[in-house]
């Protein structure tokens, strides 16, 4: 395991610092983790990301690295050598790898988001209609971009992988909340299958939280929605 | 010049589409330009785009790459050997790129666009300041990117520099409009050097829409304005 000067600045509950906490341990790069309280901002926060303030921050030899896609590919990068190549080796594959991951953030997570915002039975009606249509999408992606192989990026776990399993342990909360399950065998069977390799394998397994854990923190974090 | 299986759909007066035409000539490859028509969207494009159904597509070897900034990462790393680098060489001067082109396209250029929205001179003013206050960070991340090089990428343009010079002829009409000058020597005296030198720059002068062209056009686009 390497041992450079790394830290990663986060919370166990979200789901940006989880992708920066999959790259590092597929790269089996050792780290400091610097746990954000929420609710505050450690001073290391604010100064380390004076633009955005916000977590992830990878620290690597006192530099700086926000955002979770760029901290990936940051890792994939500054560590190429060490483990499995992150993105994948072919331009055309990256551009549509890199397409998804926009995808998954810009607008199948707003829609998901949407579910736990909704005011009103046809508000969330509608937001869970959106991300049956949008998961519908990411099947397809799954499919199209494994080739029949285990992941999205093929053999092992890749950039688009971690840009959606992060997002798993959310999910599942929002499922429970919602009444509705979104993976399911008959309406996307290769992403339950994919989402059940994804949380075995060793680089995610220690650190997908436990779905009691984050929907009792989901229950504190939209307080209004108990009323 | 490279002769590939190169198309481009988009249209002149499109920022993103720049963006695409920018990296593909600082790479010396000759492309067809497929021209699409403002108010409505060509079988090509949804055909090529279905998710965003958006313009620019580039066509490589009849398979699509969407997303501007997406396919300048894409052009770069497919055409690797032809040209300059488009990305930085190291990993971490990569990551400070990418950091301050997603700044450009989530935070800064939304405040541009709502000067152009603004209902009424309260909320015209606020946007206004934003815009400022946005583009002085940006004046900021020039001199530390750039290192008393011409440009963000340092001796040529790059990834940053095409970021946000798509934005300059577009960011002129803004001015104009808002009777309000950004770029000013006295507030940002290394962007508007650099402005002036990327205008200049052979990848970028032949295609840098006129400004009357485009306020013209400009005026089509925002016609409650007018009232």
């Amino acid at each position: 395991m390497a041992t450079e000067d790394v830290k990663l600045i986060g919370s166990w509950a979200s789901v940006y610092v989880m992708r920066a906490r999959i790259a590092l341990h597929l790269k089996s790069i050792s780290y400091e983790f610097l746990q954000e309280t929420y609710g505050s901002k450690s001073e290391l926060l604010l100064k380390s990301n004076p633009v955005h303030k916000k977590m992830p921050v990878l620290i690597h030899a006192d530099k700086p690295v926000c955002e979770s896609n760029i901290i990936v590919h940051y890792i994939d990068e500054a560590w190429n050598s060490s483990g499995p190549s992150i993105l994948p080796s072919h331009p055309y594959d990256r551009a549509i790898a890199r397409f998804w991951a926009a995808y998954i953030d810009d607008q199948w997570f707003i829609s998901v988001r949407s579910i736990l915002t909704a005011q009103g039975d046809e508000e969330k009606k509608a937001a869970i209609a959106q991300v049956e249509e949008r998961t519908k999408l990411l099947e397809k992606a799954f499919n199209d971009c494994s080739q029949g192989k285990p992941f999205f990026n093929g053999d092992h776990i890749g950039y688009l992988d971690i840009a959606l399993g992060s997002f798993l342990g959310w999910w599942r909360v929002v499922e429970l909340d919602a009444n509705h399950k979104f993976l399911d065998e008959t309406k996307t069977p290769s992403l339950v299958k994919w989402a059940e390799r994804f949380c075995d394998d060793p680089a995610v397994k220690p650190i997908m939280p436990e779905i009691t854990k984050l929907a009792e923190f989901a229950r504190k974090l939209f307080p209004k929605r108990q009323a």
